[in-house]
């Protein structure tokens, strides 16, 4: 008998036929003997409506009413998926956040989970009672209903598999785990079966439409294992479907390279030829940070004579023109010369194995050099190395690098 | 500067534009500078849709989880509701059922409020704060989400408007008063200032679509004056627009007939030539009653010789298969020849200036009689004189009692 946590995302609980196979596999891990806490999303689609009502009433709107809004449609899942379990004869409760409670602070719209009570949930799991609990949502000291931003369900399952020291908590979605790389570009890209919480955060890319990386950082902070899988596959024989999320020394085959992610959301900030003085990396980036403009790949050039240097970055491209704005009103580079590219792409290679392995860098600059794909920016982490390229040249490389790393063949 | 508690139902909160015209219609009683409490249903369909959505997952379903499911919908025009007062430049905040908390029963799906605590909305109208309150729900001792049945936010109103003492509880919704008798049926039938909670009751059967008989109770029992207005009409002068229901000693012009109404979903039973034994109609009655049937205008004949009687008596439509099954199944009733008729209507002239002028029955039946209408059955009260006729007959019988107590000609 295991404690396990199963959250059922949006697309899983679309409609009532939906709401029905996911009220199965709870039933199947029910029968199988388990304690369970499910958390659901809302019908996909019914948030967005929510917030749709709320943005056409104001633009304005005040985040403790759009909160009370919007975690209606968790609600109504839950209440359907109570229903849905008492008819295979489970005896299952819904949970408002409130209810639990799932104490939050009062950030409005994106509330952080301070505390679960965890001890009226033990005694209904002594009762053999199964919770449902609507995701996405808890309570503030001030007794306001706060949601904790989008994606916000997986954080309430991974804060609730914490509080309730779960074997595991299981992301059911609409893809059957994390790939290699995106299967629309490289259509043998493989399943993988297990990686680190390090990996799937820098492949977030890849990950980020299945599994936030806020709730892939509490998982790793609090030691939940996740399995990523598919609400409409079943599972064939012993062998746990979808990918295990899980820390580094859980799995078993740590391959050197675990994936290729790739990203086309990025711009490119040049600023050439200025003055080359103590801090001036600080003053330019100060007030972009300040403007919450996230600065990623930052390379600054080294200068001949010690007079001018060159900064480049990149940023999130639908923050360039206000990075633009930002620095063209600094007084320190009213002569610089400034230049914004936003048809880059960012690809990166992910794996845990780089630690032990040399030449995963080596082997990324020969493939791309091969093809002919110059490399404008490098930087590297301990487990990853990105390269930023001409945005037209992402399928090419992609594939090449996925093939160079041998991600097609099967885990050993 | 007044206290008062605005209601509006379903139709007068359909969509965006229904809850901003809502909202403005607040505003003005705001800016006259009145406390105010705001109770809103679900936008219209809503309440459906999310009933619909419990019964396909189960027809069995556990009202607790039903409660939870269609309480939502008040959820989300309460906060949308905050939302465009704030728009207004109105300190508004939503409430829930358990915010509040409206303390109910455990009867889920028909739960009774039992307690409003009014500490916290005191302090919150004393910062000049408008309440808006999420209608039909409350909170059980069990800390689960309760509704009160169908129509519930009228119930809310009245409840929030005796815990907070309001000078009156505006109810606001798709029509623009009671009147005198369904205006579909006489289309000169006159909109009614001023009714008392006694008539208002009686005449149910013309304002039920408009307010239910267990808010005007609760109404009356708490002294709380109901103002029935629409919300897509705007009031002209300084009249109050609408109708006033009302205790009878604050109603300035009593009228000897307020209304006619008129029902055609009743079903006639008779059982003739029973033998008349002492306690013969408790014998009777008492399983039809516990098979939770209404009976209404009963009448039992006068038998000659004292051996033999019958009984006739009126039972809603829908239980009048059920009635004559609980009655064939009586073992005094076994020889007995039992008759239902269910193309019947039961027409009624109500006013409480019955209680002081004579003649109100007489001219009843003498309008009836001049139009050829056979009289089934008589029953009366202090307020109310009903007869039952064959159901063919009801648009004349209605339009001639209309005429006769000269009910379209406008108030004194």
């Amino acid at each position: 008998m295991a404690r396990l946590v199963l959250k059922f995302g949006g697309t899983s609980v679309a409609d009532i036929d939906r709401i029905e196979r996911a009220a199965d596999k709870v039933a199947k891990e029910y029968n199988a003997g388990h304690e369970l806490a499910v958390v659901v999303s809302a019908m996909s689609g019914v948030t967005n409506q929510l917030v749709a009502y709320c943005s056409s009433v104001s633009t304005m709107y005040d985040a403790r009413e759009y909160d009370t809004v919007v975690s209606s449609g968790e609600q109504i899942t839950a209440g359907l998926m109570a229903i849905a379990l008492q008819k295979r004869g489970i005896p299952a409760r819904s949970w408002m956040g409130w209810q639990i409670p799932i104490i939050c602070d009062d950030i409005h719209g994106k509330s952080r989970i301070i505390e679960i009570p965890t001890e009226e949930i033990e005694t209904r799991f002594k009762g053999d009672e199964v919770l449902v609990l609507a995701g996405f949502q808890g309570i503030t000291s001030k007794n306001r209903i706060a949601t904790l931003g989008r994606g916000g369900s997986d954080t309430s399952a991974v804060a609730l598999a914490a509080a309730l020291k779960a074997e595991r908590c299981d992301i059911y979605t609409d893809v059957n785990g994390i790939y290699t790389t995106d299967p629309r570009i490289v259509p043998d890209a493989r399943r993988i079966k297990q990686i680190s919480y390090e990996e799937m955060l820098e492949l977030a890319s890849l990950g980020a439409k299945v599994l936030q990386n806020r709730s892939v950082e509490m998982a790793m902070k609090n030691n939940v294992s996740l399995q990523v899988l598919s609400s409409f596959e079943d599972s064939i024989g012993s062998e746990l479907p979808g990918t295990l999320v899980t820390k580094e020394e859980n799995i078993m085959e740590k391959p050197v390279v675990s994936g290729i992610a790739f990203s086309q959301n990025e711009a490119k900030i040049s600023i050439i030829d200025i003055p080359d003085s103590p801090g001036i990396a600080a003053k330019i980036f100060e007030p972009i940070s300040k403007a919450n403009i996230i600065i990623d790949m930052i390379v600054q050039d080294i200068s001949e004579d010690g007079k001018v240097t060159s900064i480049t970055f990149v940023v999130p491209q639908d923050d360039a023109a206000k990075a633009g704005k930002v620095l063209g009103d600094l007084d320190i580079l009213k002569d610089a010369d400034i230049r914004i590219k936003d048809d880059v792409a960012k690809i990166s290679v992910v794996g845990i194995g780089m630690r032990t392995h040399a030449g995963v860098a080596e082997k990324m600059f020969k493939t791309l050099a091969e093809k002919n794909i110059n490399i404008d920016v490098i930087a590297a982490s301990e487990i990853k190395i990105s390269v930023l390229i001409s945005q037209e040249y992402t399928e090419l490389a992609v594939r090449a690098l996925h093939k160079a790393y041998h991600l097609e063949e099967p885990e050993a």
